[in-house]
């Protein structure tokens, strides 16, 4: 398929949502708005572990223009949740962090919506907390759910105690592999909770219509899952709740999850009227999905000369005190810490654990920075130690093609070696380090790309122009764009004769949803099947009038040719119109779930993973000598694409993913002090800025996947694995100081360097 | 297929739209509204021809809150029109009836809008004008259209002068027909305009996005057929505009045609704001699309026995002042005026001409009423003289099966004997006049389904519900819960299974349109077409799981079967969306066109005809000595629905028919005096009431049809056809006088027995 010359597909074309965002006319689920629709606001908790005892809402409700107050006690009490449903949509009894939502108010405006937040009264008796993973694991530690044990969960994950999940995954003799080990290094690491970043607030509008059905317009990344998540909230058949996704501004999975959408069906319901909620800063920097923090331990065996001959691993992440995606991305981290490197006798264990403070989530890449920061880190202490280069030893030690990874799936399409040499060459690895203060470092990864179903409806308008329907939501990477470049090659238009609809989970196809770098590889599939079909329909209405053999009617320049014959794509679907219902179609497509070793994996919940890709990230920084702030002189990325639909939106991609990687190394933090944020607004959390950012120079390598859209692979996740180890790296080449712990701030250089120097 | 026992289809089961409607929460195009949307409010024409001398618009600009006024200069001079491109947006230089649209106003309120509408300034220099169909195909007429010949138009029709379409059928020798006849009779009928009577006001809200796309909420008929006049109006590609009708509120080919929508979003793209217009009552019976009036010429010769031997018919039909569907209404008239009658010669003219009033339009079975009114009288007034009982007179002539039609179609599942005997034998037809002032009359029509295509996309959701996506338009007929009573049979599910979603033109299929009595007809048919493929994705998935030939698999009762094995629907839907896209489809449909002779018909649209069906209907009514007032004691309605999907919606549709009809017999009448409607208000417009409405008693006739899903017909337009003619039949029983032209008033029964009896 790759072989043959495209006029669409790999070009780097304007995106068919890009107008109306620059013109600020895109609406999205936050400019969404109903006549007639009320405000909704949340109450919530102010102490981190505590029974409520008191909840008075008659202040609230006598508010002129309150039009509704809701707490547990008004609504279904069901429990919901990804991995374990250990959560409501308001707490009941008990808060279990800082930050949940006890109450919520519907009125007619915003401000009035707020004093009814203010004018309920709660008291609370405190119960004894714990915000620390390794503390919530002694035996005696304050559980955060005392009562689970009758809570619904996915059989796939064990859980005891404050465990809400623990996989793990082994092969070879670890013990005897560290046995023949020349040397054996042992380090920790801990990483912190990030939020995604997204400009755009969780937002919901909701609304009932007369036969007692729900739609709700969000920003949901997951439109199916939200639709299933609402339905069992509200105690109806799925089918009477619609989602449908006007816009959404950016998710990186935090919006994956249940945000507000619950809550604003529940006012909506009970007030009778449509509702919007919509979050605020401090709200999303409370209770909204940030990444995990981890505490990591690695223990590496290797020989003289320096290949990988053992390693065991220990991953403890905090969820929180709900476990959402914790216990799934925990097992994820197990083929994290492997790295993308031969290793015979292994043990990696990864442990989800609960704390009283904010549910934790999915952030793109999940488990990938946690993970890469640990092994990426080590392979260059490992390196200083033998004296060897970090990049020779990194080479020493890759996957190769056709090698089993560690979960005894066989590896195609290896690039990680070509990533590797190219990055560094871009670099100018040669001379590591050009000057005080100055260093270079690097780090590769892997990924997978989540596989999962996608369908699509696809027709061809009487002018000529393309229509697709899917279920896929456009979270802004450009990925639906890179799908439509896909249909129009297939059918032989310009990309600017699709129109791709928004998201409506009554009228779209089913879709596994934006996440999991899957959108442009599985959509495009979907595409590439439904264009099969209409080829196949429009050569059954063309080749009987031509008098022409079926198989010789093509598609190409807007038009159907056999031979000197020529209609335009319009004239036949006018034609089709005139004689059936037009040129409509569907397609579908589904990736093979990878083969994995039960022998060598325990409690993993086997995501439907896909197509591995391989990169490398290097960097060139300067350290301040004095104050210890990093200054990035040049990043440089090498990521294999498999195939690079629009080259423009995949570097886009890569941006956007090495800033994010970039906030996390040096500056970004949930700052938890006890059970509270201390740092919940936009001033104090550091997120890096246009100043911050160098400029990313992107390498796409395009070894095609067996199963990608013209050997496409997922590409979105993986720009923001390797930025906080390949950092980290440059600053130990710079200034000799190793910093295990995210984020490296300016003062942890500063600190460390101090006792250096003492 | 109609011998199969069905579940779901022939039932009567509560429509899928009924809940939201009877409890007001379902949204119709006038409840929309979006954030921040302007009001407009056009000014009309006070004059029936004039020139505009002068137009100043700038005390209206002055308004504050006034942000858009436009007149013909400030936009794109297009000329649109259904027949021939003979209209603009706004009048430019010359108005031609007393409501045309010289400007509009959009404002931020509707108060300040109506204001800036008063605030425009008007000068008018008259010019002749025309407000006769016959004065104005005299020699020397005032022109409506001068300078026409320049104006686009299909070529189909005749046209000069003030002619706008003419058309002929014609077959045997006419001429030798009446020398060879007993007797020869010839009579003239006049019929009025009247208003199609839709609950719903039209109305448009307009939005342009970034993209410089519209998007237009309205409740048109044909969505597709509006995105393609909007595409013209606005000088845009049709891919650019975007129709949706969120709900319509009755339209009755009222709808059909352009209302505000072109007005709303010229006003939305120079506000760069959403607009709505909304028309008022007066708008609505001064420019709307009410039914052509109509003086019909018929001459008929019968043999001794009343076989008819010849007939002549000339059908004038007022367009007003734009033909829009004029001439093809015309042309449906030549098959009317044939009657369901056998003549073996025949000469039928019709000709549509322009006249300085309001446009009409394709009013419920176009030229049905009108045509019919003259016929049936005629066949009465022929059975008095010839001392034949008219249903007698009736069933000697009517078709029979294998019958060629006027047109040269042969004619299948006819059944008018049946309709006629059953409808007599009901309404006690032996006893014709029961008592003193009180009669019986009776009238026989036939009518033709229209075709055009339609296409459906259907998924069937992991908890086996279904969701139909269709182009076409729930009118309140329940043409769509028939359809969906349709696909649930053939999918083995319930109706309440079934969700069919609003019409958006990205989105759906293409569909021919809410017209021409098709929609459960032709969305039935593609809805079969969509099972038949899902069916064979079930049996392909499922039949190696099994192990059994996929031609074992049944669809029944919610579940896939084979044997003893079984699984749900939801089942296998999930798994579908496990190993694919789910389980989505499409399907199509299309009727062919009758084959009409070419020798007999001259300028005919062939419109997309299909499936005839056939119908009577009789009235018993009383008449007050002294007042004329007609009180309808009984109503029969005998009609061939084919099969009848849906019973109670059938009957529902007979129902608002046979008002319709009774108020076109009776009471409606658009007044004109010279140019000017003196009765554009909903009191001295007069609807029948519920006051008015006798209880109507439904037989259904169930003849298959070749060509309709499970045999059924179409069944929306008939039943408006016989009404006049039945009521002026049973008043001429009741009473002696014989009323040729519509409506039928007290006034003018009273008038006539005044003159009878001088």
């Amino acid at each position: 398929m790759s072989a043959r010359p495209h006029r669409v597909a790999g070009k780097r074309l304007k995106r068919i949502d890009g107008l109306g965002k620059v013109t600020g006319k895109y609406v999205y689920a936050s400019d969404f708005a109903l006549p007639g629709m009320l405000f909704g606001k949340i109450l919530r908790s102010d102490e981190a572990h505590a029974r409520i005892v008191r909840l008075d809402v008659s202040r609230a409700l006598a508010l002129p223009g309150v039009r509704t107050v809701l707490t547990a006690k008004d609504i279904a009490p069901i429990r919901f949740g990804t991995a374990i449903r250990d959560r409501t949509v308001f707490a009941a009894e008990v808060v279990r962090f800082r930050g949940e939502a006890i109450a919520a108010v519907a009125a007619t405006s915003l401000e009035i919506a707020e004093a009814a937040v203010r004018a309920i009264e709660v008291e609370y008796e405190p119960l004894p907390a714990v915000f620390d993973i390794e503390e919530a694991l002694k035996p005696g530690a304050p559980l955060v759910h005392p009562g689970w044990s009758d809570y619904q969960a996915l059989p796939v994950f064990d859980r005891e105690g404050n465990v809400s999940g623990r996989s793990a995954m082994a092969g070879g003799d670890v013990e005897a592999g560290f046995a023949q080990s020349y040397r054996v290094y042992e380090h920790h690491f801990t990483t912190q909770p990030v939020h995604p970043g997204y400009t755009e607030p969780r937002t919901a509008i909701a609304s009932w219509d007369g036969n007692g059905d729900v739609s709700v317009w969000c920003n949901t990344q997951l439109p199916f899952d939200m639709k299933n998540l609402l339905a069992e909230v509200l105690d109806l058949p799925a089918s009477k709740v619609r989602v449908v996704v006007p816009g959404i501004g950016g998710g990186f999975g935090g919006k994956l999850r249940v945000g507000v959408e619950h809550i604003a069906a529940w006012l909506a319901r009970r007030s009778n009227r449509p509702v919007k909620v919509m979050t605020t800063s401090e709200e999303e920097l409370t209770d909204a999905y940030p990444r995990q923090p981890t505490v990591i331990t690695l223990k590496t065996g290797v020989s003289e000369d320096g290949l990988l001959l053992a390693r065991e691993a220990r991953v403890l992440l905090d969820c929180g005190a709900y476990a959402n995606s914790g216990p799934a991305t925990a097992a994820i981290a197990l083929q994290i810490v492997a790295g993308p490197y031969r290793t015979p006798n292994f043990s990696y264990e990864s442990v989800a654990i609960y704390t009283n403070k904010g549910a934790t989530g999915s952030f793109r890449a999940p488990a990938g920075p946690m993970g890469n920061f640990a092994v990426e880190s080590q392979i260059d202490l490992i390196a200083d130690d033998l004296g060897i280069d970090p990049l020779e030893l990194r080479l020493r030690n890759v996957y190769r093609e056709g090698d089993k990874g560690p979960a005894g799936d066989v590896l195609t399409s290896v690039s990680i070696e070509d990533s590797l040499r190219r990055a560094a060459d871009a670099i100018g690895w040669k001379d590591r380090r050009p000057g005080p203060g100055r260093g270079k470092g690097l780090a590769c990864s892997w990924w997978l790309t989540t596989g999962g179903s996608s369908g699509v409806y696809v027709k061809i308008n009487p002018d000529g122009t393309v229509t697709v329907v899917s279920g896929a939501v456009e979270l802004g990477s450009g990925a639906m764009t890179g799908a439509a470049q896909i249909l129009a090659e297939e059918l032989g238009v310009d990309l600017t004769d699709i129109t791709a609809t928004d998201v409506d989970t009554n009228l779209s196809p089913y879709d596994y949803g934006a996440q999991g770098s899957r959108t442009a590889f599985s959509v495009g599939n979907a595409c590439i099947a439904a264009a099969k079909d209409l080829r196949r329909q429009i050569a059954e209405l063309v080749a009987p009038i031509w008098g022409v053999a079926p198989e010789t009617i093509r598609l190409e320049d807007k038009g159907v040719t056999s031979g000197n014959n020529r209609l335009s794509l319009a004239e036949v679907a006018a034609l089709s119109q005139r004689t059936g219902g037009g040129l409509i179609s569907h397609g579908t497509s589904i990736q093979p779930m990878p083969v994995f070793d039960p022998t060598r994996v325990k409690n993993h919940p086997l995501p439907a993973w896909t197509s591995h890709s391989f990169h490398t990230h290097a960097v060139d920084l300067s350290v301040d000598e004095v104050t210890g702030e990093v200054s990035i002189n040049r990043y440089v990325v090498a990521q294999d694409v498999g195939f690079a639909i629009n080259p423009t939106y995949i570097e886009g991609q890569i941006e956007g993913g090495v800033a994010q990687g970039i906030g996390q190394a040096l500056s970004e933090e949930i700052v938890y002090d006890g059970g509270r944020v201390s740092n919940a607004n936009l001033t104090d959390y550091k997120m890096p800025t246009m100043m911050d950012m160098p400029r990313v120079e992107c390498i796409l390598i395009e070894k095609p996947s067996v199963n990608g859209p013209y050997g496409a692979k997922g590409v979105g996740e993986p720009p923001c694995i390797q930025p906080p180890a390949a950092i980290a790296n440059a600053i130990a080449a710079a200034t000799g100081v190793r910093i295990q712990a995210l984020p490296i701030t300016a003062e942890k250089i500063a600190l460390a360097r101090a006792q250096d120097e003492d």
